[in-house]
């Protein structure tokens, strides 16, 4: 997959800025040893944090102890230790367990265990057994190093078949930034509010309301436009840690250096949101829906997620079938404001681009051309609604046999 | 399938009721000589007529001319003509042509053209070619007869792998009535208003309010309640139609006969949602999902859909997996306002019941009970908020393979 949107892309992922470590450990929750099921992120020095967290009604204890976590410390936190497998969703013990990992993450490192944020992810309503994370943390701490994002981003896969990490680098009043990210998801992905697990580190000095402010602005325009299935998780988080160590003067208002940190949020959510469509469950196709001309972005942003999340079209594009009748029919079903007669769509990939529609009707096309540019992995559908300067891009993938395979073919 | 609700099923669909002929032929839109694709439904009276149609905004040609008949006759009908495999949307000679299939079948039949309603279902976008049907509609009423409802049955069928026809007998005011229907429908199914093609005719004398009525209130219980793949069609409509030849005392209140009346076409719409649920694409099971002790109808129906719609727990159906947790995210993500901690969940079939989760939280069960169970080709999940009166039902089908093969393989 090309990176897109920014032309300073780096190597390092969460270790990317300055002053943080990571390692990922298998210990023993899951029972393949070469793959990774528990992960840490460590600071050298405290971090303004910010977080986003699902909406499901239904949410993981780590949620709610994060949560908790957060709202103690006003925002500041030096580690996040989280684990694959288990959800720790819908137990009676969940919230103990979850505070018991970051006690035992805290009196590893030597900090509070209110600095520790905790994640989970894997199957909801399994107790989640807590000897091997007990038994697990001391070759994790010892492991930690500033290289160690590969094996951090590995341990948070579950039937993810890459990992996802994207990291930048930038200028903030004469100081090199970075930041950096890794995130894990393949089924159950339709955020609304954050996504899935997804955790970012920056060394820039911003205040904690900065950085929140940055991240649910820039959420809404990354992980809320994704979607792979419509299933909203129980435990989708994302954080953001700033260390400061970038030593900028600290962005504390809505200025020009705010602006580029958030076009490098941007950057970096914006193709870990790629990333997670492209390696949706099953999925053999990125689909990036782009709309325009419409009265507002919320508009916009309903009509792309209708027609990324169409199951018929989904399955169209699983079969590289121009059935742009199906589009229509998507965006005509999102509960938006607009006029069908004026809308217009064109599907393109590395092949090129064609037009299917306009006025809200069929147009001629050659369906040999849309059989050539539907067959690449990665497809963009271009919609105008012809109404207004609103826009937005939602990103979702195909939906193929192997979707179904995964899903129900055993408890995952 | 076991109908339900009901006493007194009886055959016939369409033909059910006094003075209803029907018919249907191969008129040469279909390759396949042995599938009809044009159907014809005809009273010997004049009737009265109630339609509901599609929230789409791109509504297929034959529902603007429909709607456009009805409000000049002032709700009254005589004839329905439908056909298969062109959905007639998205053209822009869309709607000459459905005032064509009109006139078409009111010269044959020797009756004004605004007293027929057209209804057209196939792939979006197609010209629909007018020649074969000109040159069907000679045999289509030739053939018309009071037991022609199969014949007309299968000329609306899609994807379809079996008709759909339910027809009921009742008593008003001592008198024998009767109301039967057909409907088609496979994919694109997630009703918001109508579903699909879905026509119904009855010999009770009731006043165009009081049937408009009725059908309005029934349809949010039963079509409105049904989701195969969460794509709700262009040409999505229900009508009914009402000779008054069973001679009751005409309907014009909401009275007691009102009542009986409103219960048969529950019962045949109900069982139409069900065949509907039962053979959506590629589907092995069909999926009834009960939710009681809902703050109101509104809460309860909600949620019923949040879960029947969910891909992933659709997929665990198909794999006879009683992955709980998906059922409670889908709850939790469902747009409605609940106390998740007091939600219980039972999972059930032909061969008992389980419960697999109380208070928001996971039980002990018997996984072995309950692949048992789930293997079964009709599931019922049974919900309880515990937070009210407020109940619904929703009915859906399982996510397969098939349903991917059928939706990208071809053009459908």
């Amino acid at each position: 997959m090309i990176l897109k949107g920014n032309d300073k892309f780096i190597s390092g992922g969460v270790c990317a800025a300055k002053g943080f470590k990571a390692n990922g450990v298998n210990c023993g929750l899951n029972s393949d040893k070469n793959k990774n099921d528990l992960a840490l992120i460590v600071s050298d020095t405290l971090c303004n944090t910010a977080c986003v967290y699902t909406q499901n009604k239904v949410k993981g204890a780590p949620i709610y102890v994060t949560k908790a976590h957060l709202e103690k410390t006003g925002g500041k936190s030096r580690a996040v230790i989280a684990n694959s497998k288990y959800a720790n969703t819908c137990n009676a013990d969940g919230e103990e367990k979850a505070e018991k990992m970051c006690s035992l993450a805290g009196d590893a490192l030597g900090i509070p265990s209110d600095e520790v944020i905790v994640a989970s992810t894997g199957v909801i309503g399994q107790v989640l057994p807590i000897e091997p994370i007990e038994s697990g943390i001391k070759p994790l701490v010892e492991g930690l190093s500033y290289t160690g994002n590969d094996k951090a981003a590995n341990a948070i896969m579950t039937t993810d078949t890459v990992d996802k990490q994207v990291a930048v680098e930038f200028d903030i009043s004469g100081k090199t930034c970075r930041l950096g990210g890794m995130a894990k998801g393949s089924g159950m992905i339709h955020p609304n509010m954050a996504t899935t697990l997804n955790f970012i580190t920056t060394d820039v000095n911003i205040s904690v309301d900065m950085l929140q402010k940055a991240l649910s602005e820039v959420v809404e325009t990354t992980y809320n436009c994704l979607s792979v299935d419509g299933d909203t998780s129980t435990n989708d988080m994302a954080s953001v840690m700033a260390n400061g160590l970038a030593e900028n003067d600290e962005i504390i208002s809505d200025n020009a250096d705010f602006e580029t940190f958030k076009q490098a949020l941007y950057a970096v959510m914006m193709n870990m949101t790629r990333m997670l469509a492209s390696d949706g469950e099953g999925a053999t196709k990125l689909l990036e829906c782009n709309v325009i001309g419409a009265k507002d972005f919320k508009t916009a942003k309903t009509i792309a997620k209708s027609v990324i999340c169409s199951p018929l079209f989904k399955c169209a594009m699983f079969g590289a079938d121009a059935n742009w009748g199906r589009i229509l029919c998507a965006i005509g079903y999102a509960d938006a404001e607009f006029d069908i007669s004026n809308v217009s769509v064109t599907l393109g990939s590395s092949k090129g681009k064609i037009q299917v529609c306009e006025n809200g009707a069929g147009i001629a096309f050659s369906e040999e051309k849309a059989k050539e540019i539907l067959l690449e992995d990665e497809i963009i559908i271009d919609i105008n609604i012809g109404d207004g300067e609103g826009k937005a891009t939602a990103w979702g993938c195909d939906l193929t046999y192997d979707y179904v395979k995964i899903n129900g073919g055993y408890r995952s």
